[in-house]
């Protein structure tokens, strides 16, 4: 197949290029590289040190022999080009990563949010939009997130996407299935609850085919492929604002830094490992909803803990401490979580479990890069509220302290 | 109190300022005019003589002794002076009509579906952001539609808003209210689903008060205050995009064109006098919810009818001929609409029926003007897929054929 995938420079979009490419693919990254001027305005960088998207390209291409194309494009602000790049090119598969991804980063300022909902929506709507115009019937792959769900415990495991209710009407009680309803809990996360309206439009107006992805939040570093020349590798983001919980908590062993865990680390989250994700974009490539077939959703995840049950697995794995700090989040303090995954596990999904990656995790890559960690990036200091600014702890380290 | 009407130019947006400067509100109109830029682009104008907003803001003062301020802002791009203008004058409330409003417009080409997501999205969420970051406890009214909840008959009435569902668990069935499962049928349409969202977060996550109203189809021209004087007469709009169904029937009554029902005219659809809209707004201004209550949701609307039973009810009373065409919209051929709008008339609302107010309307308006009709500009032509675009009838009156 020939495949677009958009956003193909970041954390997910990079290995989920290579795993393409090496199957065999036509692989077209269409990037902004957004991300990477988001670093510059932070002051941050991935851990593990990454080259340009063509100096990687070039990489791969001298490793695998297979070519990965790169096309900078904004789909947020440049829909004719867009429109012309989807003409010119044809894809059979369009995969979009091209969103502002971090929940923190969206809450940093009213500037962040701003930035988020106007890149975000017109990304996905700009492409929906250019696919109905060019009449390109690609199969489009979207990255969600469980986020959409909402984690308030209803006491049920959460559907793969559609729920089955009963209303009462006049005739008596009657059965419907509806979208989740959704609760997104950060402007982030929101963007992805309106594309979700935007694919369901677009799917019964134009038959458009789309999948929607909603993903457990992310860990590891390593796939088969980024492991296979050390300037392939993935990026690795341990700030407060990129940074993912888990890989966070390795760092923070790596370089002696207590393991922050906000407000009473109750909050249960669903993960995957980044080789099962490529692995599932894989598989949903393969298992495309026909013409006028309403949106066909997956939960990529494939195991829940709570924060703090995470934070003592890592502290036990390597002598760090847990420090437990007020939370920046507006958020429940705890909630269950029970996630259904049958389809990709029907459709040959092998999880990686955290048992049996996390160790591998810390000596390959925490360990190895923590000389290139900036300790002042490490706390998570964008607060959902103004009120809730004024708790958050700058200095989990108490470097204060420490300098009396 | 202090009122900021974004949007306040518009067909509800003006007599709805009127209205509340009657009441002796002081009423700032924040609107950046793409109405009026629409009507250029698009080669209509409103059937009714419309002199700016400056002058008509002029007649305002000269007739009343009112002032209403006009202050000329983008909403959607120009979010540091929107918080600048916020700051500086610190609404009590906020109205916002700040949208592009028309579903053919937003369904004519991909550039207009671009443009009124970018629009529409923007322009609240900016509204949202800047409200949190200014710290402005201004209640904020949004007018909605009845299109977020969609046309599919469900056999139960449609309540305000929010809809009471069971679910299963495992601990057995469990009641859930929820926001309206949403569906709507054109992008325009869409972008107040996508409001519901950002209202449903901001109302969490901040606090913000916001009050949303599903609004039906508004017919109607006149409203107390717009009679007062000749310049300060509302806009009525004929034409394919932005005519609504029933004023449409009324100037096509009036220049002998046909009334031009699309499909079979079962579409079931609601329906308020522009008068009842801003004694609505008013009604709905003093009934604010409290900090921290979710959003409040109004089905604004006082009477449904199905379109051809409309049709008929003008061809009784004007003679005129009824033509079926072609339907340019994707939607169900025929539906039962049941709403609820209790609140509204527990509040006091005493609705304008259709059977009363049809005929001043056709005397009044539709005749008075006939004469600044472009019959050109009648058929609705905007349609909803290219395979529809094929059959749509761009000339029902049979031109061609009058011409043999």
């Amino acid at each position: 197949m020939r495949i677009a995938v958009l956003g193909g420079d970041g954390f997910v979009g990079w290995p989920t290029s290579l795993h393409l490419s090496n199957l065999g693919h036509e692989v077209h990254i269409v990037d902004n590289l957004s991300r990477r001027w988001i670093d510059t305005e932070l002051g941050v960088q991935s851990l593990t040190p990454m080259d340009s998207i063509q100096e990687r390209c070039r990489i791969w291409k001298q490793e695998s022999g297979n070519t990965i194309h790169f096309h900078l494009l904004n789909l947020a602000k440049e829909y004719e080009r867009l429109k012309q790049w989807l003409a010119d090119h044809k894809p059979d598969a369009v995969i979009h990563f091209a969103e502002q991804r971090a929940a923190p980063y969206s809450m940093k300022t009213d500037r962040h949010k701003v930035y988020t909902v106007d890149n975000n929506v017109n990304a996905t709507h700009n492409l929906l939009a250019a696919l109905v115009e060019t009449g390109i019937d690609a199969h489009l792959v979207h990255l969600g997130t469980m986020g959409v769900y909402g984690y308030s415990s209803v006491g049920a495991p959460i559907p793969e996407g559609y729920l089955d209710v009963e209303i009462d009407t006049p005739a008596g009680r009657k059965g419907m299935e509806i979208l989740y309803p959704t609760r997104p809990g950060s402007v982030y996360h929101m963007t992805k609850s309106l594309d979700q309206i935007l694919f369901q439009f677009y799917a019964q107006n134009d038959g458009l085919r789309i999948t929607d992805l909603h993903q457990g939040i992310v860990w590891g570093t390593h796939t088969d492929q980024t492991r296979r020349h050390e300037q392939l590798i993935n990026r690795f983001d341990y700030d407060g604002d990129y940074g993912t919980v888990l890989n966070r908590f390795l760092i923070q062993a790596a370089i002696g830094y207590p393991l922050t865990v906000h407000g009473t680390g109750g909050q249960t989250r669903a993960f995957i490992h980044i080789q099962d994700c490529v692995r599932c974009i894989e598989l949903a490539l393969s298992d495309a909803p026909k013409t006028g077939e309403r949106v066909k959703i997956f939960n990529q995840m494939t195991e829940t803990h709570r924060v703090r049950d995470l934070a003592q697995l890592v502290a036990r794995m390597t002598g760090a401490e847990v420090r437990m700090l007020p939370n920046p989040r507006k958020e429940a303090d705890e909630n269950d979580l029970i996630v259904k995954n049958d389809q990709f596990l029907s459709l040959g999904l092998n999880p990686i479990t955290l048992q049996e990656g996390l160790l591998a995790e810390v000596v390959d890559v925490a360990k190895k890069y923590a000389h290139r960690i900036d300790r002042s990036r490490v706390p998570a200091v964008s607060a959902w509220t103004k009120d809730i600014a004024k708790r958050v702890d700058h200095d989990p380290e108490g470097k204060k302290l420490k300098a009396v």
